[in-house]
């Protein structure tokens, strides 16, 4: 992928489209600013009509009309939504799923892999020789969607005889024993589907959520058997999704880790990590999500990544105010993307998208959206030599496990606290401070680059991440975990040893106790033994036990919260404890957001984003050092002088590295 | 059906009854003022214990009876609720549904259809020779339950054949290239249960509203063949119901627009409207119920109806106060009713319908709900030669739309806003204003006698009824929208040009963008061309669009919501477009009713409902001319003079026409 | 079952350890005063991994463990789990349900029978000549689980055949003639599974509580044919459960009468009554679930019983507060208990009931909730000689009803007023007010002990029971009646004469409306006969008709509230009744409890339990005669002399006979 640009784009489905517009829409596309375009992943039906009847003149005509006008594309393999003669020739691809819905087949179905695997194969025969045709995005947004056919069964029950060897080591390492659940053979191993067993049923989840990355590593391969070599294979990551509309609307936002697939495995797959994000607009825009995904997604590969899709209008109640669309590109930018692309170009005039909206609202018309897509294509494009190939560079990372999400679902904190409520209640706190992370999945073994590492519930892990948490602390690191952290094995088992298992006296206390109380979802009464008390129990009866433990253990510093701490006393102990790992914490706090990055000339570059409706006056030279240059504006700004950005406005200062 | 008295009487269910009462029910009724019956219509079991074997003992019995004591009889068609031997007889009648509740068969079945034809035929042969049963219910709430069976898919398939002509055209109008959802032929279309794509589902449920609807046209082609030509074809229709018990009861009321058959189709099929309207009591009561369902009833033929089913004690919680049933009856009157039935005589001593109370408690006692029945029906009685044949000129029109409702299930407007409660929350300010309307449905051409059309929500219609509105407008008529009218065509394409669509010049603004906001669940941007702003946008990013606007065009006015408006807001903008409608705005308002009507001898009769537990008093002579009687006491009340109504209280005034 | 000893201790799963720690184990238990384990009631597929091959070793290892430690043991059949290789075996045993749940399979399989036989028969054999085994435990919280399978419905109508003879007695008894249900045959009649009709699906609901109870009957006979003479056989009953955690979670507690098994037939298998029993903890400590429990299923035989579970830790929330655990176990033998057993010993390390906590926590310690169950058995140890054995004699019963449980769900007062929130408001109000009583089933016909009966919505009943109610109240008894109360027969018709049927004269009252109002679910408007009115109705429309009544009717008093009461309203009424029955009402009210017994040596046990943080001081001698001995302290107090009992602290006075 060529550093040459920004990326700078939208999604385009001429196929929706009720008239012929495309060569205004490519028109207006470059006058706005933007150099590329994602079309086809979503419409098989259209270019193949008929089993073996392939039609591409779609793609080929978008990517002909695109070459027109300077417009790169990124080709989409179009199966996450299969044809109604698809569906009707095998019906054990929708294994009883009703058509329509996309993503609802079975991803491990022979037939459906058959004809996903020849559509592939036309399509980038047919687009590969393009110049203009930059690189593929294989499937998108992939999960497992729940498959539980009795072939999938199977292969668990095999993977787990991999995993396991014995029947006795997984009735074992299950405690199958329970409600007398424990099998005489892996053969016997009964279906998942009514698993009370937590083990067992996220096991399953495990498995599953490797054959959506398998199911990648498999698209990835056909693509790369007839690509160019200089395109490139990227995927449309995305995150957990919290609904907020109406029963059977997609209404919802990017929330959290993804639990359906593993993106640490998936992440393999491609040569370059794509995302979409989206988040809640308007009074409730807050540039956490921007943060998330982004900090996210990067730290799969430590490097920039492609938005593909971020909302224009989006869903009905996001109309962006004026700035804030131009506020959510920097962000995306600040978060170390190459660049960023519209989930759409155009609104849609049927279908349950319909009121997703895109750049263009139903009339066709160049509005307020577009006008201020264009004051930002404008400005990526005179700054690109500035921004492109930003680095990051955190100190800190936040540790997550989809196998703690997973587990916490059998073993929930409180009804209504879920694992992403509580690992973005911690993000949201680091957010808050301006104090940048990497989020890292616990399978990520490199901790080399950091000073300071957050578990949030880290609930299962296996014997090698404790020994690294302890060896980490003992080499000068600090770490702040959360209660309900270490508490058992890979499989589930809890520790029959002291809590937090094997880290007693890296945190320097133990418990054996918890409970909850009004407004407090989980309590663990941590008895200190070296630790220093930070808080005490507010409870009279518990009043001798502590809630926050602070120890320090060889060179460095472990911190435990035992409660799910509220945002004050979460902000405190996260402040001090970047303290005790030499992190300055910066002066600002949200709305007002500062993102750090270093230029490709080893310059520093810092957003500062106001994500509120007040306009506000910062002190900027108090972080920097010397004159630096705020570059919308190209004006000089020197230490000490006072920067004012307007109600959802932003400033970018390039000063000299520190 | 002879217009020789107002109806009053009840439902009667020998059937039910624990012990042989016939004699004396009959009597009180009689001794009630009461003159008619329904009967039969839920007891298929009973009349045809095994398969044909027939017993109308029952049936002949109560007619018999009835005679005996000048009641006069309507019999239903008992097909709504099949035997147990039916339902064993075909599997398939009841296609995978329990057999127990009533009206969960596919009534497009071969089997159901050919016995139900059967019984149908046996009934009525064996009831048309007696003179006092005056006329036939054919079903009863007939909907079409859901009915999903390959061979309604099958039947649908045909239908979008003869629609569309060719699968290309299907494919363009509902946009199926969404999600790959598009068909290479009418037969590869897929089963619509899955269906994404709101323009397909819907279309399944516009077809499955027509085929309720045909299946009532079939029943009364078998009831015409063996009735006396004397004798009148009606059918119970009800409205969309709103529960508020536990699940599974049957607690609900009245509310809005009936979505699964096309009242306006159906209506077709019968002689004389009829209806059942349920509503809140005590406290609760409003009258609004009873208002609308008046009006959506009257105006599907423009006559008068038949209230088929009124409560009586109806749902616990329900129980009368003193005067509310008196005030329900002539509510029915004033809103053109041919009188009132109760649902029903007896309370029931089994089975889920147990607390839907008649006007007899379970002891079989007459109590205080028989005492003010009584009263009614010597009052009826009474008034019969004044009240008798009222005719209705109403000159607001308010436009409902089920494929609007359906639409917007798709889309909604809020997740906690349906189409009826926008549609409600219009007819609602209407009548708290007393401003008495029809209420059409949109596949009505007739809109001559109206000089003011409401449309709340009528997000779907075709270029026709769009060249209508125009054409209303431009020659003086008024019109008053709500956001989100006129939006797509027939087949739920979002129009691609400037919406509001082809009316653009008409209300004299256009938009593009919409939102929502805490407490407002929808907000258009209305872009003034040529309107006046009556109101602004509140939020300050959006100050420069408007909210609501009124346009004149032509020799009338438009006026143009782009929110759901409040209450306050809707009064008032309602109110206006009364002012240029040239229509005057009552000085009553809600909970003090006033309706009117024509009476046969062309006077005018103004009905003054008080719906509150407060007297009221009112000067009668503001809006009537001279002298006039209240028909109620008898006394004359000339110009002027007042009138005081009891809590719940209510009169009558007969005067000159205006 | 011999009267030696009061029963401590808790149960064991060996199988469920992640170590090998029984010695350890059983030296603990012992230290802390417990005398005996129940094991082996969860877990057949470790004695039974393979069809056939059985390896008990798990349970006689610890049986004879448990006998080096002077441990006794009581044995449970592990019926409720089956293992999967059972499951497979057969899949009629699941009947469709997944395999994993416990407890859901159908009891009444042949397939299930056999090899449920086959286990029991194999373990009794294997473990009755252990002289420390006392007794067996048949299968565990057995319920009916919703089979309901061809075989079920078939059983079903049978036995409605002969339940009824003729199909016309059913058709008219359970009115099936409402909706066209009526059969024409037995064979004919539907599954009810789809059942509207009340009667007939509560008459399913009843034929299966009847199969529970045969099932346990029938593992009774099994373990009579092996066990020793000396052995007792019980059971673990349980009640309804009232969850309060996330979906698909256990958490809940124990929430009044039993709705899937009838305790009252089931009871006829055991030799002697055991129970489980769950409340609240911490804060929410009240105590009142023990007392209900405790007072039902002493009730059953008017014995002492086995409390074979009582929560630990219990569920997070539930960590009780020094002095808690004591005060329950007080509580449960101050019920009628012959001791108390926990659940269990050791916490889980996997599965669904992992956070279900035992005595000890995960890390296997003594920890804080052992020190306390140590404290409780020293002091069970030392007051043997005066707790065991101890009698009660209660002058209340409070009559309840699966019948009208299952009747409510059909015809609900409310739709947020479950048949158990009002059973429990009734006793809640008693225990309120220290007044002791017997829960008696309605089927039950001796109330010859009693002065005062209090039915809370005994909706249907059958003649007899009128009788008796008037028998009793002529002969001098008092009873209170809630509203809803001998509403229909045994069939569930609703009476059609006067309401309260049969009963109008002893209640000198009649109704034959209600309705409910905001804050009111259900106001039956009672007209006085021979009445007192004792309250109003409060609506000024009803104002003539009474709320509550009180009649004097041969010898004795009739109470009769035709509204569900609020707290204070019920315990006037209460109290008053008592009053009436010349029952005198204690001076103390809850949080601080009295309950009272009489110990084998004839003298008075009174228990002095302080439900509250608070430490309360109370003046003893006020009810008791005389100088008294306090037997925790040892301490002796005279009357009039004053005590203080800490928070959540107990006394436990011996005291002369009355």
């Amino acid at each position: 992928m060529k550093e040459d640009a920004l990326i700078f784009g939208a999604a385009y489905y001429e196929e929706y489209l009720p008239e012929d517009r495309l060569e205004r829409d490519m028109e207006w596309m470059a006058e706005a600013g933007m150099n590329t375009i994602r079309i086809a992943e979503a419409t098989w039906s259209v270019h193949e009509p008929r089993d073996g009847e392939f039609d591409f003149s779609h793609v080929t005509r978008v990517i002909e009309a695109a070459a027109r006008h300077g417009l790169r594309v990124i080709v989409g393999t179009p199966t996450y939504a299969i044809p109604p003669w698809l569906a009707a020739l095998d019906p054990e691809i929708l294994g009883g799923n009703p058509y329509g819905p996309r993503q609802n087949m079975d991803i491990t179905n022979p037939t459906y892999r058959r004809y996903a695997g020849r559509v592939i194969r036309e399509l980038v025969s047919r687009t590969a020789g393009y110049s203009n045709v930059i690189g593929y995005q294989i499937d998108n947004e992939t999960k497992h969607y729940g498959v539980h056919t009795p072939r999938v069964v199977a292969g668990f029950r095999d993977w787990l005889r991999r995993r396991f060897g014995t029947i006795q080591a997984l009735n074992d390492a299950y405690g199958l024993y329970h409600w007398s659940n424990s099998a005489a053979s892996f053969e016997e191993l009964p279906d998942p589907a009514g698993a009370v067993n937590g083990s067992y049923a996220c096991a399953f989840e495990e498995y599953r959520r490797g054959l959506a990355a398998e199911f990648l590593q498999w698209q990835s391969g056909l693509v790369s058997e007839r690509k160019r070599e200089d395109q490139f294979i990227t995927h449309n990551f995305d995150f957990a999704w919290r609904f907020f509309g109406a029963p059977g609307q997609q209404e919802g936002y990017s929330y959290g880790v993804q639990p359906d697939i593993n993106h640490y495995d998936a992440a393999k797959a491609v040569d370059v990590m794509g995302t979409d994000i989206y988040c809640p607009g308007a009074d409730a825009l807050t540039g956490q999500e921007i943060a998330f995904g982004g900090d996210s997604i990067r730290s799969l590969k430590k490097a920039p990544y492609l938005v593909l899709e971020s909302q224009a209008q989006g869903f009905t109640g996001w109309l962006p105010y004026p700035g804030q669309l131009r506020l959510m590109a920097l962000s995306h930018i600040a978060s170390g993307a190459r660049g960023v692309m519209y989930w759409h170009w155009h609104s849609i005039h049927n279908g349950i998208e319909s009121y997703w909206k895109g750049i263009l609202s139903h009339d066709g018309e160049r509005g307020i959206v577009y006008d201020e897509v264009k004051q930002i294509g404008a400005e990526l494009k005179r700054l690109t030599p500035e921004l492109r190939g930003l680095k990051k560079r955190n100190r800190i990372a936040l540790i997550v496990s989809p196998e703690a999400l997973h587990a916490l679902r059998y073993f929930p904190t409180d009804k209504d606290l879920s694992y992403n409520d509580v690992a973005l209640r911690f993000y949201a706190a680091l957010y808050a401070l301006n104090l940048e992370c990497d989020v890292l999945y616990d399978r990520e073994t490199d901790w080399s680059a950091y000073n300071l590492l957050v578990f949030p519930q880290l609930y299962c892990c296996n014997e090698d991440l404790i020994g690294r948490v302890r060896a980490f602390v003992a080499s000068g690191g600090t770490v702040l975990a959360s209660c309900r952290s270490f508490v058992t094995d890979e499989h589930l088992k809890i520790r029959h040893d002291r809590q937090p298992h094997g880290l007693t006296d890296v945190f320097g206390m133990h418990y054996s106790c918890f409970t909850k109380e009004t407004g407090c979802a989980w309590i663990e009464l941590l008895d200190p033994d070296t630790a220093q008390v930070v808080k005490r129990c507010q409870n009279p009866y518990w009043e001798k036990y502590a809630s926050v433990t602070r120890n320090a253990f060889g060179k460095g510093f472990a911190w435990y919260l035992g409660v799910i701490p509220e945002k004050e006393l979460l902000e405190e102990c996260l402040a001090r404890s970047c303290a005790d790992a030499g992190i300055p914490v910066p002066e600002f706090h949200w709305p007002l957001v500062c993102r750090e990055a270093v230029a490709a000339d080893g310059c520093k570059i810092r957003f500062f984003l106001n994500y509120s409706s007040q306009p506000r006056t910062i002190c900027v030279g108090g972080m920097g050092s010397g004159t630096g240059k705020e570059l919308l504006t190209g004006k000089s700004v020197s230490q000490g002088e006072s920067l004012t950005l307007s109600d959802w406005g932003a400033a970018v200062m390039k000063e000299a590295a520190d």
